[in-house]
């Protein structure tokens, strides 16, 4: 059965890059846009370049070397942002300029200080001065999450008219739930004239922990691109984690939805983007996280040893991780210490591992994590004549 | 109106402190239970008492310190394990014995090389045994996620006759999909007689980074009850995150879903959790991450400033942090330099702040933050009169 592409649109160095303590230099965006590129991400949101001459420089340079992907930069609507992101994105084989405006009620209220009618306006100043220099234009309707759907779909009309490309719906407070965000992306594919001519777009943020939640409802209900950041990076919370949706749809064929990611180098390329940003990634994060297949309670370690699948939904390798630990605690049990103590180099009997486990939780207790060389200091204590294999 | 109560059930110091690197001492859990029951939890998940003699210890005090929730202690459908997990329950006011067995075929098979009706007279006999010694008794199906929706009603059906209180349906894996996870709640409220004598339990694990929409998917299903842990913590990507669930639920009051939780201490309670452990919580983490309330791109600073309610959807005050900050980096705009320039004495015209802010922007493309100490730098190059407010 064909299934339904989803692209994949990186935002890790924009929206993930303007954190507290993320920032990068140009050499260091250029090899993560190079490995993001290799990862096989379909559109690489490269910064905003209005926003400083160190950011301009940037997505020129990203611009210049990426060859597959689509390369973005973002601006708000307005003139000198769109001509300074033009500009920039000069040499990109496939330049998308991303520009946009608040729509909900209290961003048109406080922010601009506008009526609803004016903000149209604007928007459609801006995405036909986008188009006038590219093919490619999102419109991005900021905090439609909390944008009243009628009025976000004359937006949407408002801006196919004018030429967007693809519209990103951005639950940009993150306070959406699945079924709301995904009845919003359904709302909008029933009700706005011309909406097959473009892509509806996720832009989901995480304050409540709900972004990849809420990215998928999207696709389920008709959104075609998903914006996400490596290890989830973003603003506040973050943003949807680019690992869990690919992984989500991979993992789910009856869904058929695809991406074009080699999930095998998912591993690596979260290690790259935390190496540079220095943003460690917490130990139980998922897919990427270092305990991700970390497997360490005895009922849970007994049914892996038996069969892997008990406990994994997925082979660690198909996202690049070599292989999932067996990790020795005092939560750990007979089965666990049988299989390590087998891999350097003791071979139990029963009445032999009975003996052993009992010296084992009295060191346990006392230790995180039983370490090999603890195994063999364990093993030398309960005096009981096993001979090492050599 | 009226709300429903959803039970908090507290897992950190079972399914949280069974990971690699997690381990506390008897000493640290009675701190964290001890907070945990100002937080308002529920139910106290204390350990797994048959585990080792140390988990033993740690139940028993805990049951014995424990004013307000109700202790639980975790086995397997093992005589023995329910005897000793009721020795360690003795002194607790509200005690509660927590067991079960895996009801999917790949469990049943490569687990347990039984049968589905040997499972089901296992899972019989261990809630039986348990009513010998408490009256409040909770039975996991594990890997419920993966077990078939018709196999799964007739387990609860047996475990309610047996005398269970509480069903726990567990995404052991963390496979299911929100609205899947949700539909088989709705089929065990429709299909199981008894079903309204008990109470019904969600125990998912974020290996998709769904944990959180699944438990939430679970609730709005009929589920009274979400078993989840502070920062989220758990075997391999975590369980649910307490704090999350808890504010998805205040955050959306036509919900008509409640906790008993005073959501002013999670913030300490994450920090507590995460320092006994060495267990790091990402920037960010949803709720609790250092930059869950920090801002730090120009356009959601300048909208922050003129209004909290533009980017934020809840007040850092009612999680416990006590100020949302405006970080400066080189994402920063005019706005957010000006504000934080005037919290350090410096009041700029709009002259003089097109000027400082040229200067900063060539700081910031430098440096990952600029800090207070820098702006007095970055004023006196300006070489602007600018005096600053005593």
């Amino acid at each position: 059965m064909s299934t339904d592409k989803v692209q994949i649109f990186d935002t890790t160095l924009r929206d993930g890059e303007q954190v507290p303590g993320c920032k990068l230099d140009t050499a260091q965006k250029l090899v993560i846009a190079q490995q993001l590129d290799s990862l096989g991400v379909d559109v690489i949101e490269a910064g905003f370049p209005v926003s400083s001459p160190g950011d301009f420089q940037s997505v020129y340079e990203i611009a210049k070397l990426v060859k597959n992907a689509t390369v973005c930069g973002l601006t708000r609507a307005v003139k000198n942002d769109i001509k300074v992101a033009a500009e920039a994105l000069q040499l990109a084989k496939r330049p998308r300029i991303h520009t946009g405006i608040g729509t909900s009620d209290s961003h048109i209220k406080y922010k601009f200080n506008a009526t609803r009618e004016q903000v149209i306006e604007r928007g459609i100043a801006a995405v036909t001065y986008a188009k006038s220099f590219v093919e490619d234009v999102e419109f991005y309707a900021e905090d439609a999450g909390r944008t009243d759907n009628e009025f976000l779909a004359r937006v949407c009309e408002a801006m196919i008219k004018a030429g967007a490309t693809v519209l990103n719906i951005p639950d940009t407070t993150g306070y959406c739930l699945p079924e709301e965000y995904g009845q919003k992306i359904k709302y909008l594919k029933e009700n706005v004239k011309g909406i097959d001519k473009v892509i509806l777009s996720c832009h989901c943020h995480n304050d409540l922990g709900l972004a990849t939640a809420n990215s998928i409802a999207g696709v389920l209900n008709g959104a075609r691109q998903i914006e996400c950041t490596i290890n989830g990076i973003g603003e506040r919370a973050g943003n949807t984690s680019l690992e869990e949706v690919v992984m989500i749809m991979k993992q789910h064929p009856y869904l058929d939805l695809s991406t074009g990611i080699n999930s095998q180098l998912l591993y690596a390329t979260s290690q790259m983007v935390s190496d540079h940003m220095g943003m460690p990634v917490q130990p139980n994060k998922a897919i990427v996280g270092a305990n991700a297949f970390a497997h360490s309670s005895g009922i849970h370690q007994d049914g892996v040893i038996k069969n892997r699948e008990t406990y994994e939904i997925m082979d660690p390798a198909e996202v690049g991780v070599t292989e999932s630990s067996i990790v020795l605690t005092a939560r750990s049990g007979r089965a666990a210490l049988a299989y390590r103590a087998k891999k350097v180099g003791y071979e139990l009997t029963k009445l032999q591992l009975d003996e052993v486990y009992c010296e084992f939780l009295k060191f346990a207790d006392k230790k995180k994590e039983i370490k090999d060389t603890d195994l063999h200091h364990i093993m030398k204590r309960t005096n009981v004549a096993i001979a090492a294999v050599a």
